[in-house]
């Protein structure tokens, strides 16, 4: 069975969602950040990096969202959560997570994390003002060059999906208004209203 | 036939790389980063992002590394230069990606474009200072972690491959000794020496 390490509030709300999509038993296990279980000895092994998500299968352990997601609907094809049969549509929804990862995640990330690539205060607060020009920018990206509609791939549900709602969700504490992106702020409610989603954010939101 | 738009230096070597090893025709186009072409009107047509690499296909216009490798893969499987038969290990090679992307990617960009994430220019001075630790951390965990030997996923020589030597290529100008990481060094020799990686980084820096 796939066990899904987690700690509310990250993007390892994307690999959730996709596991619940699935259909397939699986397992959790959420991690405090508060009290940094993620730089833990224990947690360590399962991941070196110290982050989140990491996903325990019977072939080893995985970490990296858009490889999680992609792990995730092959192995359970019959979910249909990805292009699979499609290489140019599957590059495609490949693109957009890695835009993701490496653009949006990573602007976001400079917020309440600068101090990875800086050691100055006063540089870090510089980088925290920037925050919303920078995140404000990849989701105008988004709303005008990537998200179709009504999905992220056109008519076709999928990761992609999932993975964008679980950024989008950061919009208002980075600084951002939401509804200056009217077809990203749609597509969230949409999801919002998904009893799939619904599900996924009341148990990682449940108390322990 | 795919058209691949990159810039010499830049991560669109690992998918010049790939799409030389399939041995199938291809052609390029070449930026020129001094005159910044990326953000010419005209580039920006094919590629919003104002980046490279971005590869024209039949179907349209891909951009993002790890997506491009996927794809030049897919389109050409019997080059075999991802496990594509083995979702897990298929899952390993896009981890692997990922985290060249989002993480040493990233660590190595704030050397020289800070600019992304601050304004102010002290800031963006303290933050150079911190580059060498990042990118050098970075490669401590592929060193210890990720890299099998002798390919990145053992055996098997794959786009992952491409990819690392692509970022290898950086650490000097990163102020990074590369003989800190022996594996990634020899891996990196080893590289060089391929007569598709001298054909394509020779192709790369010609004068036009």
């Amino acid at each position: 069975m796939l066990t899904l390490y987690y700690a509310p509030g990250t993007c390892a709300l994307a690999s959730h969602l996709a596991l619940e999509y699935t259909g397939a038993r699986y397992q959790t296990v959420r991690l405090d950040f508060g009290k940094t279980e993620q730089r833990s000895a224990e947690y360590l092994r399962i991941n070196p990096k110290g982050r989140v998500p990491a996903l325990v299968t019977d072939h080893g352990i995985l970490t990296e969202t858009p490889a999680l997601l992609l792990f995730i609907s092959q192995t359970f094809p019959q979910a249909s959560l990805a292009p699979l049969e499609d290489p140019f549509l599957l590059a495609r929804a490949n693109e957009f997570n890695s835009y993701l990862c490496s653009t949006v995640h990573v602007a976001h990330a400079h917020g309440r994390r600068a101090y990875r690539w800086v050691d100055d205060a006063q540089a870090i607060e510089a980088i925290r003002k920037k925050v919303p020009q920078t995140v404000g920018e990849s989701f105008e990206l988004i709303e005008r060059e990537m998200l179709k509609g009504p999905w992220v791939l056109g008519e076709r549900f999928s990761i992609c999906d999932m993975y964008l709602f679980t950024l989008a969700q950061w919009l208002e504490g980075d600084g951002v208004d939401p509804n200056r992106f009217p077809k990203v702020a749609d597509h969230r409610r949409r999801m919002a209203a998904d009893p799939v989603v619904v599900r996924v954010l009341a148990a990682q939101n449940a108390l322990v």
